[in-house]
């Protein structure tokens, strides 16, 4: 490898090869050149210094798919990211090499007019998040991130590098509590405790929220859960069998209406749960993805006008998650559990780790 | 019978006595007498003219129970109604006797403060419908109508009693379409052409929604959904393996995205086709009572921010009902389908005709 | 003047010269060339077939100015047009030459992205309008219509060009009415009798509004208000002193409360009278653009909760206009007047009988 | 006076009389007994321990009217309290004497159904602030505070009699940020630095306004605004020719757009300042009582779609306040800047330090 870190290798005549890992088959993830397009006017070059390894990475890694997509072409993997602007098109004025930057995941630069088409009724309503022609990050069939990128927010001094590659899964927490209408009046069930759970309880936490229960089938999940701020914890099991026990269980635990459940694990038994355990007139936002088709008691939920609400990514995130950042109203810098860097024994090392689970929280690496 | 038709029967020093449709057991349904409590200063005293037969009515006569209330004493029945007011109390300035009036279901008139509690968040956050000491008509273990009532609206003079009590049906609708927040900019799919998705048809029309596409098994109940003026009808099996089939019969009926979806039927397939259907953005609100559990695919439908969205009954819906009767934008009178008098062989039969369905919409009572 | 009417004088070559109404000083108006630029993939060139003058236009020729904008360079003068593509770009994929076209005034076909930015928050959030990179046609410095334009939308069949022009003016009234939340729950108070007043009225019909009433000083206007389907008028003065009693005389002829007021002519007295006459919590949706300052009773308002709403030009507009026209739920055709050929001689008189006021609503060039 | 201070006199046999403070004309205010009405079954007595004194109180005093409302007979004063319970009607079943309170103003406990009739379409709607049959304590005619009421809230263990009586202020300031929609993207104006710029500052913050600017005339209001956690501070004056001057230094004290400002102050300047500092698409909220009529830029803000928000009094307000306080997410404490008695000297000059300003924001009686 090069100087350069993950995305830089070396050419015969000097110059820097920028290198990726991508996913060539199943558990097949290798290191190898990505050619960068040219430098447009509204372009920035931006070299990675943290990436950090989404569920949904592991998943294409193990399964060549996620949810309804698949992988069918060599794909770089990884769309967590932050890094330090190295150049800028012509035409930028709000960023200079050397600014420390988070990147939003999006298209390759040379695909114009940017992530979303804006020409659609989604992208003119304010929901561009669902726009059908949106090209995203390492979501096939679109290569990955480690790359360079227009859609790049300054990172405020006192967010670190590996905070600022948070902001996308923080993002997916914010969005959800967004769509939920979280605030200061919203008592919160949280269904899960690995990484979604917890950034979607910080983001509940920075929305106002002043009562939060997270339940999870993990000790050690409940105990990190409640060490980043949860009010109480609940530990259930997987056994469905068990829900109206411990539906009594949450709401001892919570002490009051639930106003909003997120399901960030995406069951059976946990959306049945967050169904049944939220007050007539509240919401269950789904975050998690689960299996395709849901068993749940979808009847009695909509007879109390308990409402599922849906989410796709996020929109207009970043600039929040790096306030919520600069203004210590969220601490994500517990999250970060591991940390790699980017050979190719590294990148199998950190892929394992963040796919065994158990403590590992968030697998980070430092380029 | 004495001359009072359905309410009124004689005593022996010739009073009148209040008769009532007793649900005594399974299939088994009596005329006998309600005593009715005194008046109050608020209340009025209203002779029922018409009283429509609601499915949940036949549920409770064939079964005791209608989705999660059971029948344990005997109850009357019937809560779509309309007549006109013999007694007004001490205190009554809007009403005199002689006004031909509809009536909100609602509990006996000796009970107070009324039919909602106005001291829990949702009565004083305006959602009423959902408070938990809501009483209600012809639900257990509350007394059915046929009795006066203080919750009551004076028909407009081109308004009949017949649609005076199809208020009550149309409320659903109309709640349901202002839940769902239709107006002209919202292409509607209706799953179900029953008595339900008829008058969310004839609601979502009354709204404004510009294109409405109803599906069902049966060929009659969609020809008279065309009549009504549904722009499109789409004919479907019950056989879950067509949903991918029918999605697309009925994409190419609408010919453009559906905003909102309603599942009036409320089956594991209907709500299917209807998350399947609906764009990316929209909602599909959950009418029907069906199933405690449904089985449905409410992922994919969640990672499109489609959200699914529940109905209870209606608030503040009478005004709004009978300004559209009074308007002609909802001509309701083609869902009484057929009428029947009150002896206890005739009300026998028209619940016989209403649980047959065929070509019974609406079967209701004249008194 | 050649063969091509309006838009189309004659090089010597025998081409066809792009010919204009440009404002050249105060009550100067000349007809001139105006050089197309190239047309680009994604553009189409329109030959403009019906064009109405709007109020606006009227003030930028009296005194080259309209509310804080000031000519201070030639500029076209016309926005409010329609007409048939003669040519298209190379990636256009959904028009062809021949088709009938309504179009959103915007910027000139070489400016790129279009006519707002897409990247502000105005942008991302759903409300382009405010985008203050947003160019508009006829609004200095940007020269108006009369040119190809990609934000063109096809007439349906049964919508004439002239009706397809008056998408722009219907298009204040609509995303007034939209603003302000009109539905089949909403009275509606509309002060002021002239376009903008009207085409309010059509959109707040449309939008469900149950019971409107219309205010002016004119009996002429009035009655035309009445005709195209006020449901009560009332006649006014110009003197302060008489709001009090007005406001009774408007209750009155409204009959229940007022939900949401528009002043359609943003005067001290329209905007006084609107406040008083709304019911506590209503809206008073301000689209006349008068004086930059106002006396109003804004405290007392402030105290009963009625929120005073601003709206400026439109956004995705133009669909739903169309609709209404196609469904026949606004019937347009009523408001233009006057109609005029694009000799220099017929344009003066256009623009004089549009000053003059009286019977004339809306004059319409024929090209 | 006797051993029970402010509310409690004795009559010859012993028993307590209860006292008020007693508007009987301009600058007279007199002790004087109030009689209670008897105990009803849902009713509480209240023994008062902490009053506030009001900027509508001191109004009251100097001139017998405030806004609208105008003092006609002898009315008692005061209605920020909080007391312990003595007794209990024999429905009461939450709270039991002892109990330490604070209390909704409304009126007396002989009338019923309580503070709004609950049949109105704002009391159905959610908005029962707006019914026009509420009765409220200290506004004309109806008689003051200093009384037993239902309308009583527990106070957590850790909050104070005296933070209990603030909930009434703090409620205009949390009532003012649910209409303007506060939350954590939000950056907020706050227009004068009196009682109630503050509570509505500290509301903000609790909502989640990033970033607070706050403008006042008086360098220790701005001084005490800065040390409850304004961002920033803007000195102004009251002429008005200084307004675009003052909007470019609070423009660059934001550092970013405003997007939402209140007028706590009520002043054609102070609303002319806010109107034109306000983004694009933002709101301004009118919380001060100033002038019946304002003569103010309305019509460019409108153009730029800056909507205006009134606000009146609070609706279900005691319960968020009382959670902020107790999560210590609002400290009210340092607002109760002067403390007094309950002699007809004391409360004489608690009025004169409460009228004089000057270091005296919040003046409280301790009973």
């Amino acid at each position: 490898m090069g100087k350069g870190g993950m995305s830089q290798g070396e050419k015969e005549d000097g110059e820097e090869v920028n290198m990726a890992a991508w996913l060539l088959g199943v558990n097949t993830l290798k290191i190898q050149p990505f050619e960068l397009p040219s430098l447009g006017p509204y372009d920035v070059l931006v070299r990675m210094k943290a990436v950090g390894i989404c569920g949904s990475d592991v998943h294409y890694l193990k399964t060549l798919r996620c949810a309804d997509f698949v992988v069918k072409e060599p794909m770089v993997i990884g769309h967590e990211c932050a890094g330090v602007i190295e150049k800028v098109g012509s035409e930028v004025k709000t960023l200079v090499p050397g600014d420390r930057v988070a990147l939003v995941p999006g298209d390759r630069v040379d695909l114009e007019p940017g992530i979303s088409c804006w020409r659609c009724d989604h992208c003119k309503g304010g929901r561009y998040n669902l726009c059908p022609e949106m090209k995203f990050f390492a979501t096939p069939p679109v290569h990955g991130s480690l790359a360079n990128q227009t859609y790049v927010f300054k990172l405020p001094d006192n967010v670190s590098l590996e905070e600022g590659a948070m902001c996308e899964p923080l993002s997916v927490g914010v969005h959800a509590c967004r769509r939920a209408n979280i605030g200061p009046e919203t008592n919160v069930l949280i269904m899960g405790a690995g990484p979604i759970g917890l950034v979607t309880m910080l983001g509940a936490r920075a929305f106002g929220a002043p009562r939060i229960v997270i339940v999870d089938v993990d000790d050690y999940r409940l105990s990190v859960a409640k060490e980043l701020g949860a009010d109480n914890i609940v530990k259930v099991s997987t056994n469905l069998q068990d829900i109206a026990e411990e539906v009594e269980k949450i709401d001892k635990a919570m002490g009051t209406g639930i106003d909003v459940s997120f399901d960030c694990a995406g069951f059976n038994k946990t959306m049945s749960t967050a169904l049944s355990a939220t007050r007539a007139g509240g919401k269950v936002c789904l975050v998690g993805m689960g299996h395709h088709e849901m068993t749940v008691p979808l009847t009695p939920a909509a007879a109390r006008e308990v409402d599922v609400v849906g989410v796709f990514r996020y929109k207009n995130t970043w600039p929040l998650c790096l306030e919520f950042l600069r203004s210590g109203k969220i601490d994500i810098k517990p999250l970060v559990t591991h940390r790699f860097g980017f050979s190719q024994k590294e990148v199998e090392e950190a892929f394992e780790t963040s796919a065994r689970g158990g403590t590992a929280i968030k697998v980070m690496f430092n380029l």
